[in-house]
């Protein structure tokens, strides 16, 4: 996918939510357990119920390889339900030495029909650079995480700076906003002007919106830019709505929640 | 498996080597490539001429995660066929919040009786913590790696420290010798003297001795402790040694080659 289409479904849709498909077996509604294809089921019904509102989904790979190759063949047979006007993004958290990392590209935008993925920063260039190769995906690169953990390290003076704003300006030198997007964490609002101005044009994956915390108006005001510029992303406030036979109906109406607030910020 | 295990097979063996399993379809001998398990067979083949040299195997998880629901297939098989007297890592270098690295030390420590993972520090303390939690499992962290791209971020200054250093020092803190090893690479063998005042007590896994440079003998004499307390990996010098039918003999000839060096440096 290009950035522009991205930016035209948004347009279009007046809506930046992307659906965390976080599936866990034992959080899914009693009913559904006991299926043999539980997870894929359960998924293409909150993919059918909320795919008028949300623009993308990501996939948590956690959530799938914890269940070993059962679990590889549900993120698989979700992903290619997924609709090819959303934007898909394996949230993988990547990154090794470049002959490595070049077969974790491999694994998610040609294996896996990705279009992007989401790559830990820590060990540099040559861990991002095999991800950046690729012609229409994207490498959302983490920057500053919603974590408490963001503060051992991300939130590190280097100089004048923090860890986390040397990794947005240092790997925003190494990408487009073509091909490169970064996390940005949501329960620090505060911080978001500040990263807007670091990385103007790049598009933002902002997770933590939902059951971590955070406020869509602050961050929708904040973090945006001329292109919209942000994915905000909420996972278990959406999937886990509701709980019994109308758990499908349920993420709905909270999809529709947050589409309706969103398209209350796009101009 | 227990620290204690580990140094005990280590002493018996005189080695302290760890073979890595990455495996590459197109790089293994032309006589097996055809075959259908054919990563299988050669991964099998190494550990057969190997194991009596070495004290770990180490899969590469990008290698088998990047041919799929095949790829995971294989993983499996060969982390089944190597013999509990080694130690067997996962170099995946996952973390995320933990939530989600919950459900990432469950895919390596449950779902597939790894001994130990590899996990970046970015995200801090929440992202390691659920990895720490498994007893007689161990959690290695990325400390300095042996990459170009260590001097992004790892060798930047924080304050009168390395953001390596930090790192090194911080998760410490976290876990026990009994839990808790890093990754530390063998290109900067001045560094290990530094390192190893940092950790005294803790274990090291070096990767880069072998294609990625570094000599054995300085990474030996400056990183050891009174219980070892290293393991030396190499890749691609020990599996692709030979392309022929003699690939499994020349992959032993190197991975002794390895071991009387270590027998060398071990008192």
């Amino acid at each position: 996918m290009t950035k522009d289409f991205l930016v035209q479904q948004i347009r279009e849709k007046k809506s930046y939510l992307c659906v965390g498909l976080d599936t866990d077996l034992t959080l899914i509604p009693k009913h559904l357990q006991h299926l043999p294809n539980a997870i894929v089921t359960f998924n293409k019904a909150i993919i059918d119920a909320t795919k008028d509102y949300c623009v993308s989904y990501k996939i948590n790979t956690a959530f799938y390889e914890s269940l070993g190759i059962k679990g590889w063949e549900a993120m698989e047979e979700t992903l290619h339900y997924i609709p090819n006007t959303h934007f898909k993004i394996a949230d993988a958290k990547r990154g090794d030495i470049g002959n490595t990392s070049l077969r974790y590209a491999k694994t998610f935008f040609e294996t896996l029909p990705f279009d992007a993925v989401t790559v830990a920063p820590y060990m540099g260039e040559d861990s991002i650079r095999p991800f950046l190769e690729y012609e229409n995906k994207f490498t959302i690169v983490l920057g500053l995480t919603s974590n408490k953990g963001a503060n051992d390290f991300e939130l590190l003076k280097t100089g004048d700076t923090f860890l986390y704003e040397k990794v947005l300006s240092t790997v925003a030198t190494w990408g487009t906003p073509n091909n490169l997007m970064f996390v940005a964490g949501a329960t620090q609002a505060s911080e978001f002007k500040n990263i807007r101005s670091i990385i103007p044009d790049y598009f933002m994956l902002i997770p933590g919106v939902g059951f971590q915390g955070g406020s869509l108006s602050e961050v929708s005001k904040n973090a945006m830019n001329k292109e919209v510029g942000i994915l905000v992303n909420a996972s278990r406030a959406i999937i886990y709505a509701g709980s019994n036979d109308l758990y499908a109906e349920d993420a709905k109406l909270i999809a529709m929640e947050y589409q309706t607030e969103m398209s209350s910020y796009l101009v």
